[in-house]
């Protein structure tokens, strides 16, 4: 085939200087002052910042990825509740080059505290944290903390980076308006000052110079004047010499040392970032008001931490884990995967006799616990009562409206329904009143419920009754019909304690909401907007560690084949991106976080005004109208939060 | 929409342990061995590297991203002749971390000499060179030189990187068979090292000590014994005072001082990775069969530079480009554009009395050399006579038939066609046997020469006829019909000296060949390969340097508005990426280069056994058959080479 049609559209390469056309040489010109201090060698501690990088706020919404251009610098404020944590980006891009080989030079950032104008602070450390944003599979993703309160962070020739703001608000912090800073400094990097400073090999020549200084003076005792005269110049004379090497050749100036960038100059150079936050009197509840209850898998922990199955440092990574998570507003449960999808989901590897027990069940931040059918790890007693004996423990606590057995992963089929129902006889034997969940996208299917898919699934709770109390159903089934909710909904017993969860895992898909790797920021937040429009009372996520095998904890973190990137991982081990051991959250995490968070805002309002008008509310801001209808820009979130605090403000 | 029609695409999260189905976990457990030695904090120095990273071979046509997985280390051997660049590149991903936050770790890279049987050396750093793979809008393109013999990389996690190995073979060098290593080991990063050695406020202390402590004791002449013993122990106090500081805490150990790594450790730690070549007799000829003449654009270089037209510090900056650029078997013509895309384009910036001409146009690595058509830089006298005065001095050189006139780009109505004829009259009035060259991809547009667009095309050699000698059009016009090719050439006249001359600029796009950033690594050579099949006698390129304009050497580069990345930019300004001062070359050019090496094979080839052999050999090897047919692979190109290589050893 001859192209040669195209002709038309004329192929001219662009024309330079004054006389060119339309693509032409200089058109982003703009604002790209000369400035005789960039010519040559550049000093950052002589020219200011600005000219050296880009700096601007992004929402946490946004995915900034290296390729992300800068935008204007808009004063930015921030609305926070009490108990919340809020969360904004400052994207970093290098203007020109200052730094050695491989990268284009190092950035200083330090953050102050926020203070109100009655004194009172959000600390930086406590309340304030930083964290880099780093890719994973070339989507930005894990977010590692960075030193608090001044860190450093390599800039790459072209690249955009991010550095992650999170605000945490304590419970009792007055609510007023905070201001601080974020003061982003261009510098040498560390490499670079190395220059400077003594190297091993220098320093251990140093030291043997010193040390054979004292053994020519030493011991002076019962020496004559003339020997002791004699040592004396001979190592006078040698520390001489070590204090004119060029080990110490930056203190010879004539006025003295050199002393380190002084307070001045950082001033003057930096870049000052402001944040502005209002904190208002609503307090996010400790206790989440819609359980999300997020597996964890123990073998994956085994495996990579090289921990045994029962060992006292199993016990302690559980724990470690438990507790990291506690923080989400999640409600962790660990999980070994049985024969066909059968799950021994457990939120508290001890036993219901162990104080530990208590403590998990009690903590106020857990809105719902799983509780192990058969034995997490035998002691060597009999297992044959372990169940009963559990369950007349943990049923006389006042926790016990927590509890919840989820026995099966998905059954597809009547054995495996069969196996459920007199696991749940048993259980309920125990404790009429015991919550068995159950997730499901189907019914059985080789005894089908109806005619068709959709109305057999529908059929599951009239199917399953009274062996679950949870109907937990993948969000996958409802495709863009949100309206289908209802027919759900409609089949339950909510008298009979009967609640409607829901879960997502490799599907739905894009355009949908999930916690995939690559989708929208909005798409993730969005999983806990699709709950509260649908009237889901819960949410069931299966794994929050669930990457591909390794034995090493540093090792490269791989997805497992056949799982969309991203799929069952919500953190990552510290050790993976530096010699923490402390978990490293995603973003994807952090988003859930606001949903949920954002979940708590929407109660508030329906507790004020009714459900309908909160539903009406994320509608009219544009936030969510669907599964298929959100939106891609952060605006509407601040909307509808902002829209909130105007009208709930007591 | 329901999509529940789906539902039989199963949706089942993967199974963990021995009863999983197929997506399980431990997929890709292999290999992976347990290894108590990565416990902890992994020391690099006690560990194997090959534990730690990742590393294995290239070909120079890969585009190696971030996400690209280890594949097997294969032993590989290169072939190159005398005179030839011959590239390979070394793909490290770390499988661990073992550094500090930010990075996953360290690797010390470094290179032997390849040495032959009898002794015979291509030394490192002068025939061997390492560049460090960076990305250009996230498209690996730029390659900034280590560090030689010895350069450190930093890993990142899940990020793949790429070093390029260039082996230049000198002229002389004696044929046979050469073996080097390329010696990768996982070290601490130099910022980590910082952790064991004085920073500056240490030091500073340091210092102050031993002053102090000399200050103490001198000057001892004059003192009374009891003064000299007090002031001796009160020093030695104060120096045993500083040997015990936390600062040489390090050399406390009752072994005395630890020693840097030793050679047996890298020697037994390392990953070493054998380089085999085999050199043979043939010598690429210094001046390349095929011209290829590329642009420069002097204004970017005045901009960015910071140099004015026509002083001293240009002069110095056009010929340092210059004479990088002949490196690629490239003959540059530097260009400034004028309205209508009239360009004056100039091989020599200095007229042709002065010396520089003839150092310039003599260098026998020029194929071609353009002369401006008016005086580059005016010096004060009158510009009347500039063009005869030119002409007539260079028509009596040897190197006259290099020379051709550059003087419209793309001509495209009447009025642009006179001017062209009128200049190119005027020339012709001073050299007869003087070559214009004109870049076309259509007649004028407002006196049609034919019917249809393509026959109008193919009139303007008839059209042109005696005013331009080389007829140079884009390879855009002809689509995917290369077969148009013979049409063009038939209405040429080549017994009066007439050439069909290519170019590529916006056109053609992917697949077709051509040297956007994005396209892969075989694509971009096959420019080269397209010339040789279809016949043309010579490139041109209408720029290496066109950036969008910037006045800061080191400011970040942005192509410019309206252009595919990569057209018009085939080199980087060191400054972006370091403090060095040399251009940065893209992988584009050199897979430029060795499509220009490639030229010189078939050439050879050509002379034994024809050129439609040539051609032949290029389509059976499945290297390339077309604008759309050509390799993805490397192989076919080793196949083409190693034929050649086969039947013409002399």
């Amino acid at each position: 085939m001859d192209n040669y049609g195209n002709s038309q559209d004329l192929m001219v390469p662009p024309v330079e200087g004054v006389a060119g056309g339309g693509t032409a040489y200089g058109w982003g010109d703009s604002g790209q002052h000369d400035s005789s201090q960039l010519r040559g060698t550049i000093d950052p501690a002589k020219v200011p910042s600005i000219d050296l990088v880009h700096a601007w706020y992004m929402p946490s919404t946004a995915n900034v990825g290296p390729q992300d251009m800068p935008r204007p610098v808009e004063p930015i404020s921030l609305l926070a509740a009490r108990n919340e944590r809020e969360s904004i980006q400052i994207a970093l891009r290098p203007k020109v080059n200052w730094g050695r080989s491989g990268i284009a030079g190092a950035v200083q950032v330090q953050c102050t505290d926020l203070c109100s104008a009655a004194g009172d602070r959000l600390v930086v450390g406590q309340s304030l944290t930083l964290r880099r944003v780093v890719p994973v599979l070339g989507v930005p993703d894990a977010l590692v903390p960075l030193d608090i309160p001044i860190s450093q962070i390599s800039l790459y020739p072209g690249e955009t980076s991010s550095i992650w703001v999170s605000i945490d608000v304590p419970n009792a912090q007055p609510p007023g308006h905070y201001e601080g800073e974020l003061i982003i400094i261009a510098t040498k990097a560390d490499a670079e000052s190395t220059v400077q400073c003594l190297g091993k090999a220098e320093k251990h020549q140093l030291y043997r110079d010193i040390k054979n200084c004292l053994e020519i003076v030493e011991p002076i005792d019962g020496k004559t004047m003339d020997e002791v005269v004699e040592r004396v110049k001979s190592a006078t004379t040698s520390l001489r010499r070590v204090l004119l090497s060029p080990s110490f050749s930056d203190f010879f100036s004539d006025n003295g040392p050199v002393d380190m960038m002084d307070e001045d100059s950082i001033s003057n150079l930096s870049i000052r970032l402001k944040l502005s936050l209002t904190v208002w009197d609503f307090v996010l509840p400790t206790t989440p008001s819609l359980p999300a209850v997020i597996g964890i898998s123990d073998t994956v922990i085994e495996d990579r931490f090289g921990v045994q199955y029962g060992s006292k440092e199993w016990y302690e990574a559980l724990d470690q884990h438990f507790k990291w998570l506690l923080q989400y507003r999640i409600s962790p449960y660990f999980c070994r995967w049985g024969d066909s999808m059968r799950v021994l989901a457990y939120t508290c590897p001890w036993p219901a006799d162990h104080p530990k027990s208590d403590e998990y069940f009690s903590d106020p931040r857990l809105a719902a616990y799983a509780v192990p059918y058969s034995q997490v790890v035998s002691c060597g007693d009999t297992e044959k009562d372990y169940l009963q004996r559990e369950v007349d423990i943990l049923k006389t606590k006042s926790h016990w409206r927590k509890a919840y057995f989820y026995l099966w992963d998905e059954p597809l089929n009547q054995d495996q329904y069969d196996s459920l129902r007199s696991m749940a006889n048993e259980i309920h034997a125990y404790a009429p009143d015991a919550r068995v969940l159950t997730t499901y996208y189907s019914g059985p299917n080789d005894a089908p419920l109806a005619s068709n898919n959709f109305e057999a699934f529908l059929k599951v709770p009239e199917f399953l009754r009274p062996h679950t109390q949870i109907y937990c159903t993948s969000e996958w089934v409802l495709g863009n019909r949100e309206d289908l909710a209802k027919d759900i909904i409609a089949e339950l017993q909510p008298e009979n304690g009967e609640e409607w969860w829901t879960y997502v895992c490799m599907g739905p898909s894009d355009p949908h909401p999930n916690w995939h790797l690559g989708m929208r920021g909005t798409q993730h937040r969005a999983v806990m907007w699709r709950v509260w429009k649908e009237g889901g009372t819960g949410f069931l996520y299966w794994g929050a560690n669930c990457y591909e095998k390794a034995t090493v904890a540093s090792a490269e973190i791989r997805f497992r084949r056949g799982l969309p990137p991203g799929d069952g991982v919500l953190f990552y081990p510290g050790e993976v991106f530096s010699s923490s051991h402390q978990p490293v959250a995603s973003l994807r995490l952090e988003r859930l976080l606001s949903g949920l968070q954002d979940i708590e805002y929407l109660k508030l309002y329906a507790s004020r005004f009714g459900r309908d008008e909160s539903v009406s509310l994320i509608e009219k801001t544009g936030m969510y109208l669907g599964p298929e209808r959100y939106t891609h820009e952060h605006m509407p979130i601040d909307v509808m939060r902002s829209e909130i605090f105007r009208t709930c403000q007591s």
